[in-house]
């Protein structure tokens, strides 16, 4: 197995933007594709660390990008900024996320029938928000995700599975909330399933995160179960 | 690989119950037990079934009894009274289930350190009902379970791990109920998961239960995924 990377961009609205592609260089043949979409803090090495991931479990990860090109993790007041512009207009969120799944789908190594997209924090929020225009993809999984409908795809049908990774004690994404989407997914006929683990928060992938009152600190039984999680649900989707 | 079954005999409260054992012959050493605990229909096929998928997995498993030696399955009507009367008497139930802890203990093919115990519908409500003894399990998994807490446990800490595997439209433990087992679980100090299924409704393991409207349906999908789910769990416990 050998891992590479190359930056790829493509454009949506008149923008740039940048992601970064992942596949093992020795494996034959066309492979599912797998977007990684990105917290609030933008594409970093978090998201490009999944992709690597990805493409050791036989995928192409994509970790992709709504913020624009140059803008990766450099500047987290800008980048706050722009992801609460994107979250006033999910429509607009929703275009470039479509885009990131274009661009992945038209790479050499990925077999375009065959996609999934996984994301983190808001990066949860943009793969519901796939599942949620009806876009064909075969499944997305959120990651402590902000899960606040956005309001544009109520009378869609969600034809991908989807499998949501839940904090309990997430401050981002209430209890309420969470029973919110399930009922939303229900009734956009979606395969879902919410996987909630007890006394553990937002940011729960993340290794940096170290704040229990502010709600976002790191758990190593919440991470590792949580993509042993992830990979039984690609594994089901793609056969692999 | 020979998996061998044996039937065995424990006391509790003057009682006579009889579980079944199945273990792989061919392998050697102490294996982790695991308790398999019934629905309101007794000891059957189902769970005898699961005590040898998990022996298959590596471990000794124990399709237990809370009703009595000879009632396995022969008289719903009958043994429908008797689980409403358990219900009714949770520490006797209690009692029970931990009898059945204590004779898997004692098997000379167990590891009575390492126990685990699973149950589908009021076996769910069994095994929680150990986890929330404080009982030192590993784990517990409830399939399908019924979560009403028993008034007895409220001040106990649970020391097991807890997976619950959850149908989102099953009529015996609704919304409300599985977010107050979240609370219940989190109050209790326990490592807790809880995985919701979508269009799921109660039975979902059970492929003779055939009736939507009825809240009691087989679901292949969520039958394969919540075994998953428990065998990544009990690897997780046993280090298997």
């Amino acid at each position: 197995m050998t891992i590479q990377t190359r930056l790829v961009d493509y454009e949506s609205g008149g923008h740039t933007f940048e992601g970064m592609l992942a596949w093992d260089a020795t494996a034959a043949g066309l492979r599912p594709g797998v977007l990684v979409a990105h917290t609030i803090a933008g594409r970093s090495a978090h998201e490009e660390g999944r992709a690597k991931r990805l493409a050791e479990m036989g995928y192409v990860g994509f970790a992709m990008d709504v913020y624009g090109k140059g803008t990766q993790s450099t500047d987290l007041d800008r980048n706050r900024a722009m992801m609460d512009a994107l979250r006033d207009d999910r429509p607009e969120l929703q275009r470039r996320l479509l885009a990131g799944l274009a661009c992945l789908r038209q790479q050499p190594e990925v077999d375009g029938a065959s996609t999934a997209a996984i994301g983190f924090c808001v990066g949860g929020l943009s793969v519901l928000d796939i599942a949620r225009t009806g876009a064909d993809v075969a499944g997305v999984v959120s990651l402590h995700g902000i899960v606040v409908p956005p309001g544009n795809t109520v009378d869609n049908r969600v034809n991908a599975k989807v499998l949501a990774l839940h904090g309990w004690e997430d401050p981002l994404a209430t209890p309420e909330e969470v029973v919110g989407l399930a009922a939303e997914l229900t009734s956009m006929g979606a395969d879902w399933q919410i996987h909630a683990y007890g006394n553990t928060t937002h940011a729960f992938t993340n290794p940096a995160a170290d704040d229990w009152d502010g709600g976002k600190k790191y758990d190593a039984d919440a991470d590792r179960r949580s993509w042993a999680a992830t990979e039984n649900f690609l594994s089901e989707l793609f056969g692999s």
